[in-house]
């Protein structure tokens, strides 16, 4: 069954946090406490914890019980808290999704099973699978090139038919569909669209999101914010105007490659930033992925710089001050 | 370093073996030592757990300690025993490696990092720390369809030449790229190149295998161990008859889909086919995947018996005994 | 060099034009008329024969030529004219080209070379060689679901940097990467980018797009034009509402699909739509392309009469009259 | 219906003619029939002019009338003559076939049709129109590569069962579908399996093959003839030497990228080795596709001169002789 309450706070702003790690690549505590709280200073409408861009396949069931004990705490309540249950297949996620049960949070984040190769048919009966296991509002997770199969429409909508999913989350870069499936949804008020995109925001809430999931929202929640809200008034002017700023920020997630990985340039961009920020203590990601190095870090810097994020001169290069 | 002993014990027929179930899906013991004796019956030349075809990702730690626990107990030493430690990220299959040193096996497979989006080179950081972590010899595990990503033949070469990878088994699917690494590898003698493939098991022999890891092993050991030694004397008239021979076994596992996913269908044809011979007891595998069901069955078994691996005359269809 | 007067002419809804066919495949010139008047009453800004729309690698030189003399004679001046030149290589691209110069077209639409395979610097070489050649401006045509190849970014930007092509219709369905093409654009304000998606053109004008090919723009010309003003005006609520409905009638391309290949389900569903609307007499496609069956035909015209582009209630089900 | 005649008559080793051009892209007559003389003084069993390797798309009618008069008059009735028959579509592919069996070819070459995308349907459709119109073998050539759409097992046999075709080229690369396909052709004593591979020659003997269409068979003939007498005579152990020498020879294809394309670099290889040998007077390619360069030309003649192919030492570096 769907869960109006729950539909219903869930909308808008709901970065993916990033985990802040130490140096011997155990989860920063402080560091994490300090992320979610800029977060929610900014308005941010929701937090997804251990997402791709939270390293969740990197992390081994303690350590994602401790980001949810943390996040859980930090957030106390104030706005709806999504965790990201994700490994290969039903039962592993099933004990993670009993952990985050456990934990406190509002809902599950749910993709396909992976490395196996599975039909739709099999895709719906793990979805089903966990929802019996587990009483938590479920959001299925649409993320292709991770988990190498698509969630298709038809699937969805007999997911979506049986209870099974509250809301999706949309990381497949392909905005017809998107926008097609956007229309099916309208049918089931309480059904929740989330966009993964960082780019196309302005018209996934054009063409009917009721929210987004982007990764650059750890660095820039406030401009996410103002974005959704333009569009909620359908102010899709300024909501352009925001979101052309915010390509602009995204240029950092491009600058580790091609030495690194698009993923370790992505995430480790985010990191990068939320340091230069004074957020965070340290930038590194979990193995195998390499840190952005000095140069690239400048590289970062500037860009922050120049949309007003770091302060146009650095009090470091003023002599004398 | 290249671990000469290792390798030189490193040839011939090494299937990967599934892995039974008890109905609540928990490792049938008694089940997998009886195809364990089965395979060693038939002179299979080592044994590899853990794979892709034993639903090593369906498997929390404690599940692959209990198969690796049974397997070393009952191989006793007789043969080579690898271990698969597959999981998406470097620190995770780490942890499954130090499991695998503590139960005694031989070696490690190790595939490329899933669901992240590595880069050749955090892939070969990837194998290195794993290297250094654990102190086994390290069989490198191509297999794109599940990972996302290829082994290039450059960063294999690197592997080698850092002495961090004992061998490769490709289950690419590129025979042409085989064969090419084949030549490739013919310069570092102690380098074990093994292939995955069922069907072209006498060519990849020809162009220059030193093994094969068939998961239709688990029904037919005898016939692949007969076909290595064809290849072996350069008999390949001999060889390609009984690769022939394994074409027509290798029906049963298609004859699950489309209801189930290929992957179902497959390592569901080989427990059916197990099941069929007497050696388990149950066909099912973990979920979400469902079972072959008995049209399904039947058709498993119409395939055995026409190749002399069940009776011709089934006893119950004899009235009266 | 761009040429500001072309460019400056060349915006808003230019419509992929169909090719009407009688029994014997030869091009039906009164039909041809009759849509182009069609399209020019309902104030499209220009159209583009000879495109992937109009079946252009069905047809030899000589039917090429036909369908040019034929369109320029109709339109006479009104608006800008462009022709597809389109076959796998640059030298028969440039025979094409010298074909439309004289029949009197204002420009070229190109692709990347096919079924050869070619580098971004041969695909560049391509452009050059075909702007030497003949002296009309060009539009570059991203389609790699047709050619097999993306006409990447930079490749695009050294083109536009070279003076080699005024303007870019992207059908690549990448709507990100569209976007960060319309930013890169925007620094040279004569440069035209046009979408050839029917499903994302509110989004596409607000992310910066200059016009529209749209293939089922011969269905519902004026309901394209509208969205175009619309988007003009920044009314994107009702440009929204417009392309909501576009998106129903684009309904008419799936009703032949599974039985025949989505490309004829396509452009067959548009000849079937113009068919039923009395513009063309016969809707069938060039070989091997099967057309739409009566119980097909009935579908389109069923989603057709739900958004009032037939009327509700058809003459021939009146009795009596 | 299949004819014998032609079938019994296509076997061994057909290589896919190089067409040697003049500096002003016409076809070299005298280069030409150097080239087929220096294959038939080989031995080989057949020629296939106006394949991928000829650049049949980069001919217009006439000069694809051209070389296939040429060839039809050196080869004078000797060996088999196959004519690719190769444009996007079906009647555009008939007006080819009439020219081809005008020219006094033997047999046609024909792929499905490509740029537009067509179901399997479909693709048997162009075929059943082709065979139709034009009463000549045909011969399916699987080149997904190309043309963007596989020949799927299914649509071969139907195409068998209905007589439309007597034989496969495939140049797909997957081994184990060629191997799979070898088997069901194998019903039909008459029908003939080609492949295109140039490396994998002796394992697709082995598993069934009757010919090959080697493109790098321009450049080394009597080796591909020699490898085809010991799988004959199932000497696989020297076909496998014969093969061994071919792929080191193959390396002549790499030496142009990553400056060129692959295709250039491939047929441009074999071009340039062909100038070397001094068969033909020039290495380039029709536009825009570029011609290797006098580095990389140094390249192919070391590695033809350690297969033998050239004299080791040059004389030109003989000083006062």
């Amino acid at each position: 069954m769907t869960q109006p309450d729950f539909s219903q706070r869930l909308h808008g702003i709901i970065p993916p946090v990033v985990t802040p790690l130490k140096p011997d690549f155990t989860v920063d505590e402080s560091a994490l406490r300090r992320v979610i709280r800029h977060l929610l200073d900014s308005g941010v409408h929701g937090l997804f914890l251990l997402g791709s861009t939270s390293e969740v396949v990197f992390m081994d069931a303690p350590a994602r019980r401790e980001v949810l004990r943390i996040a859980v705490d930090e957030v106390a309540g104030r706005v709806p808290l999504l965790a990201g249950v994700i490994d290969p297949t039903t039962d592993r996620v099933i004990a993670h999704a009993r952990d985050a049960l456990a934990a406190g949070v509002d809902g599950l984040v749910v993709t396909a099973p992976f490395y196996t190769r599975t039909s739709q048919a099999e895709i719906a009966e793990h979805f089903r699978a966990i929802r019996v296991a587990v009483d938590l509002p479920i959001m299925a997770y649409d993320i292709p090139v991770c988990v190498n199969v698509k969630l298709e429409r038809s699937t969805l909508k007999q997911l979506r038919r049986e209870g099974l999913i509250e809301g999706l989350k949309d990381s497949s870069g392909d905005d017809t569909n998107f926008r097609l499936l956007a229309r099916e949804c309208a049918e089931d008020p309480d059904f929740r669209l989330f966009t993964g995109s960082e780019l196309m925001v302005d018209t996934a809430f054009l063409v009917g999101a009721h929210g987004c999931v982007p990764g650059l929202g750890n660095v820039d929640p406030a401009a996410y914010v103002a974005l959704y809200d333009a569009a909620m008034r359908e102010d899709w002017t300024e909501a352009r105007r925001l979101q052309e700023r915010l390509i602009r920020v995204f240029n950092i997630v491009f600058q580790g490659t091609p030495r690194t990985s698009a993923g370790a340039s992505g995430v480790g961009g985010f990191k990068t930033a939320l340091k230069l920020l004074g957020i965070i203590e340290h930038h590194h990601m979990h193995r195998p992925n390499l840190p952005l190095n000095d140069e690239e870090t400048v590289r970062v810097a500037e860009i922050l710089r120049a949309e007003g994020l770091l302060p146009a001169q650095e009090r470091k290069l003023v002599p004398g001050v």
